[in-house]
């Protein structure tokens, strides 16, 4: 079993602008598994806020070393191993265990969506994510959007109640809010949610800075609309922390350690009443169309990351309905580009 | 796919007796679900302590009914609608869930552990259950269980104490005891716990009867031995429920609805922190295999339910060991016995 690591620049169609700033790319790193002649792939894309970088994915990677005569489909075994090897770096290990579990697929010669007995027709509309923009930019983008049934928006700044209004002309689809810890006042944003509530919003993610358990507690108690954790949850701790804090949960691969942490945060969510989100990065078809093998299982998909981006090296999981559907190929069901 | 329902009585080698009675057999509910050729087996056994009969079972089962073209892969459809069809009846839909799950890796040629990507290095040691008896009994049956690393008592009686010391002057292999829920003192059971604490015992299962959670509260904040709730315990809300009440739980398909719920169980158990033991009933290799493929997600197994039959209509897992170990074939891996 031979790992191969590559350090990728993921290139963003437009500047992607959020309350905690902007950019224009994505480090990320890809990974391939070879092994009795097959290719499992795996991703993770790094955004700077999440604080763990590409260097330290990489020599992390580097550094797994594999038993002699692996069993490929013993996937605990051989995850357990690597997340030991690795240390407490989530990103590493999701890129292991996406390419892991994409060659256990091949091996086996099913997706992933199979082996796990999924129903595709459980697969929730995923969102379009727009990023800050002025209110013409945002009408503009949610009408060209028609492939998608809703429409996110990253809030956070001074002009939150134009932007809603401004998508709020532009289209009468289920909007979706994304304060990234951007909100300050506690009265303000109930009385704001409400405002929203009346607007055919689905949920608001992560309002106020993640460390202020009381003030999400305080919101989640009185909001009309759910209040979903992103920043604040990464492992399993954060999905059983959040019990009484947040109404539910934004799993992503990159801040977990990958698809296997993934599933069982949640089966936990849902056994404890959280609503689940299963997001991603600004990301390739890679880690997008791993997650899509996992979406049967959330409340709501927000999976738009391959879309979002301008130098994808693969294709995968693709829009069907609204849905994000995995293809129906071996593993998570990706095929690499020709080079440009 | 055509499902076939055989009710069956389970013929024990001996007498087995608890603190709340004694019985000499077990109705049991046969289920092969046929499609495309191959079969799936399926089984539930039905303590009559449980409160669910047979004939119940049985009706409940025939009332199934398949789509017209079924995709067997998609576990999940198939399980919701028939749990939606079966009502709130666990063990239908038991027999039901471990004859598809045995079809389903028919059809994929893997078995069940090798699907989920489990690791057989981490199956737990099983335990023999020894059922209430005279102390020279207990003695004798502890010295002839030799391929056993662990033994557990049925307690709940007036001679306790004799009894895990007649044992434990036997063999000196870790001992479990279960009280059946036929202790009544709080500070009696402490007393009796630090006691056994000093006599290789591992766990000690549901001391009093399940509906007082104070007293199993009050125990398990003091006990120096990991209390674990079992008639306490049959689907995922209990397992939540636990925290602050038992140190574990012991989790059978028989209770909880087959394999996908209890694999849901084991995973929310393990990440609230709990310690999780699978059980089994009275029942033949059938389900006692379907249970050792999840084994490996389980801190104990007390898998020895086939072992204590006579008339066990198949072939499945086996003594490894002292680990229950799956056959290395497709799905549950049983073979149906020749009629005698």
């Amino acid at each position: 079993m031979r790992l191969v690591i590559r350090p990728f620049a993921i290139e963003l169609k437009e500047p992607f602008a959020l309350s905690v700033g902007s950019r224009t790319s994505t480090p990320a790193v890809l990974a391939e598994l070879h092994h009795a002649g097959l290719v499992g792939y795996g991703e993770v894309a790094l955004p700077p806020y999440l604080g763990w970088t590409q260097a330290a994915v990489c020599q992390a990677l580097e550094r797994v070393v594999w038993p002699d005569d692996p069993d490929p489909l013993n996937l605990d075994a051989l995850l357990t191993a690597a997340a030991s090897a690795l240390g407490d770096l989530p990103p590493a290990l999701a890129a292991l265990d996406i390419a892991l579990h994409d060659l256990f697929g091949k091996i086996l010669g099913q997706p992933l969506y199979a082996l796990w007995g999924l129903d595709l027709a459980r697969i929730p509309p995923t969102s379009l994510t727009l990023s800050l923009a002025a209110p013409e930019a945002i009408q503009r983008k949610a009408r060209q959007a028609t492939e998608y049934e809703i429409i996110k928006l990253k809030l956070g700044g001074p002009d939150d109640r134009a932007l809603v209004a401004a998508a709020r002309e532009a289209t009468d689809r289920p909007l979706s809010v994304d304060a990234n810890q951007g909100w300050r006042d506690r009265a303000a944003a109930l009385d704001f949610i409400h405002w929203l509530a009346e607007r055919n919003v689905l949920f608001v993610e992560q309002p106020f800075p993640a460390r202020r358990l009381d003030d999400h507690a305080w919101l989640a108690e009185r909001s009309p609309l759910p209040i979903i954790g992103d920043e604040a949850i990464r492992g399993m701790a954060d999905v059983i922390a959040a019990r009484g804090v947040y109404h539910g949960v934004n799993i992503k691969l990159a801040k977990c350690g990958g698809l296997r942490a993934a599933r069982a945060m949640l089966t936990v969510a849902r056994a404890l009443g959280l609503k689940t989100l299963i997001g991603c990065m600004t990301e390739t078809s890679c880690a997008v169309s791993a997650a899509a093998h996992l979406s049967p299982l959330a409340d709501w998909a927000d999976l738009d990351g391959a879309a979002l981006i301008a130098n994808d090296p693969f294709t995968g999981a693709q829009l069907i309905a609204g849905r994000l559907t995995p293809r129906p190929a071996p593993g998570i069901g990706v095929e690499p580009r020709a080079p440009a």
